[in-house]
């Protein structure tokens, strides 16, 4: 299959908030108070865990379908840890994003625990955003 | 500064479409119709772009004012191209994820060139997503 370009256009508010269009659709990103926002909207952070989730969600369903099991729903809970001191500019040895990010997924599935076991490893494998949170992406970013 | 804990929680309305709640927040993610989706909300990797966005914004703001210069705001584009093989489970050497992230950024801001390229190499370094993209992030993924 050739190759697929996704792009999303995005514009400041204020600085926190952030509106962004993709396709016809448009999302709303803010900072809680306590981090100087205008809580309009999840902050950058929880929508990096929300993209995971959306994408695990499409894995899980697609790869039980080729395993041949039933798989009426998943519950996705997803945590992760981060050090603010980089971003405020702090003198520090912390890296700038989560320091790792914890998953956990509920299925109501038919299948037994090793058949979910096998399952589990393969949409890890082909997912997406968990490709690109894992394993290092080239990012460029330029002025214009 | 102490490490801060980000949690989400999602579960599928069906295959494709996500509701995930983040605080008092509800993020809808699906697939576009050629994409096997309801088209619903953004996609995953479209939620990524969008995270991406919303953090460069409140760096690009945190950072301009450490710099002391007046930045009113930022038009960010963003794009990325992926294959689809690999999570469509066909044979491939592609990864799963996007390939490349490249993002524009155009600042409405009252500095000369020199200090605004200072300034896009430092939000790049400190931004929290752009780290978990450009980097290896450890993701732990289990069943519950």
């Amino acid at each position: 299959m050739a190759d697929s370009t996704f792009r999303v256009n995005a514009h400041s508010a204020n600085p926190t908030k952030t509106i962004v269009k993709a396709r016809s659709f448009q999302m709303i990103i803010d900072e809680p108070t306590e981090l100087g926002g205008t809580n309009e909207g999840a902050n950058p952070v929880e929508y990096l865990l929300a993209a995971l989730s959306g994408c695990l969600n499409v894995m899980c369903h697609v790869v039980a379908r080729e395993m041949n099991f039933t798989l009426r729903s998943v519950e996705i809970k997803l945590s992760g840890t981060l050090n603010t001191d980089k971003l405020f500019g702090k003198e520090t040895t912390e890296r700038a994003g989560y320091k790792e990010i914890n998953v956990e997924i509920t299925p109501d599935a038919d299948a037994d625990k090793e058949t979910l076991a096998r399952w589990i490893k393969t949409i890890e494998s082909r997912c997406p955003v968990s490709d690109n949170i894992a394993n290092p992406t080239p990012l460029h970013i330029s002025l214009k």
